[in-house]
């Protein structure tokens, strides 16, 4: 069997947007995760550990023309060490086996915490600097794939993404939490200071420019992927409670910003909408 | 038995130096390296594989209240993805067995290659952006240590060499080059335009240096280790000459400038003069 798409991380909240994108679009594609649950079953699935994946992965994922490589393990608890102590060699591991059977394109998954604590419109020069032991392994990843695909015929599109929302978000998410509290009908949401900016792409769009990035040439190895217009938290929820047509009132100062993060940071979109835009 | 420090790499250009440093100074030592070819007679040898090291190897290196590691496999071919691929998780897996068994103190050799093509004199707090695998693996190292070693009561010194002379040094280094050339009486010794600044430390200051940090309470967890004094190439090798009273000749412009190093850089040395001048 020859597929065009094979995807990671395929029954995650963005790997299912993903594939229903794909199969929108009509492109035969393959969906891989650990076990099948929350797989779609409008495309074919091939459990694969990533940690322990069999010398045959390319082959049992249909010899794909790209794989959208969205898995990761253990979030969102970004200071673990299991990130790099894990995490790094089995996804390097795991990739390297497709990349030297003769993977032509790689469309991964990266994250604004390879960043660290940089403010402003961050664009894809800024050199990256992680704070938590999930961005530097995320930063060591595409590293060291650009040292391997260098040396192989394997096109490498890293993407940075920034923060996504929308339904079926993991519990521990904003939207999820607002969500929850609002359709329980709770009086009052508790949250931050909200002034933070950030930089939030609805999880549909995440997905169709993730699927453009496989599906066309890309002139870049590395784009944000991000809706480059930066919104305050606060905004956000309000807006969200908004269109809901929600009853529930943010209150806001109950919680401590993250040390982790900047106060305000936000992606340079310019990469991307050139490219997707074409 | 219990030692004061123990010294990885310590039948290397540097380690010999350093062994032979802690034992003029009176310390008790552990000299450590794959196979005991060119180990000091004077101290204690203990034979281990970093890459496949025994469970209890802390103990092996006599529970050291110091290790002074400057271990590393592979070197000058920087460009080879071992410096990761295996580098990396051997030195760090190494090393994580020691800080779990005990160490209370670990002083690394890291490079200067980790900052990466940056041009002018650059400090302790210059981010990194290494451009070669072996930059990249000793950089991912001392970041991979900074979060194992804020868990646990070691300290961590991450010193920063930049280029080191000396007599018995590797036969493809500078000054081993035009030592064997001037002793074969040839006359002219062939060598790049010379133009590049970069900054030389004698090796016998640098393993001075190294115990120094290993003995002494130390502010920093990264210092760099340099001369601070930024020099010519072609100044260098033409004080070699003077110095040795040699006859050979410099023939400049005979070889490119590297592409993996800026023309000019040096270290800033204020940490390290502050540390080791107290």
């Amino acid at each position: 069997m020859k597929s065009r798409i094979a995807v990671t991380g395929a029954t995650g909240f963005l790997g299912q947007h993903v594939i229903n994108h794909l199969l929108d679009s009509g492109i035969e594609a393959v969906a891989t995760a650990r076990t099948p649950s929350g797989a779609s079953n409008r495309c074919c699935f091939v459990p694969l550990d990533i940690a322990n994946p069999p010398p045959d992965a390319f082959e049992r994922l249909g010899a794909p023309e790209v794989l959208i490589h969205l898995a990761w393990h253990g979030l969102p608890n970004y200071r673990s060490r299991h990130h790099f102590e894990q995490g790094l060699p089995h996804h390097y591991g795991f990739l390297k086996g497709l990349i030297e059977a003769g993977l032509q394109k790689l469309v991964v998954a990266g994250t604004c915490f390879e960043y660290g604590l940089q403010s402003g419109a961050l664009s894809e020069q800024t050199p990256t600097d992680p704070c938590t032991a999930y961005g530097f392994a995320k930063d060591a990843l595409r590293r060291q794939l650009e040292y391997l695909t260098a040396e192989h015929a394997t096109q490498l599109v890293w993407t940075r993404l920034f923060y996504l929302w929308g339904e079926g978000q993991a519990s521990g998410s904003l939207y999820a939490q607002l969500s929850v509290a609002a359709q329980r009908g709770e009086p009052q949401f508790k949250m931050s200071g909200g002034e933070q900016l950030r930089d939030y792409l609805h999880v549909a769009e995440a997905a169709r420019h993730l699927v453009t990035l496989a599906m066309r040439p890309c002139a870049f190895s590395l784009i944000n992927l991000c809706s480059g217009r930066p919104i305050s938290i606060r905004r956000l929820v309000e807006r969200w409670i908004s269109e809901q047509g929600w009853t529930i009132r943010p209150q806001f100062g109950c919680y401590p910003y993250p040390d982790y993060e900047p106060l305000a940071f936000w992606g340079d979109a310019a990469r991307l909408n050139q490219t997707v835009s074409v």
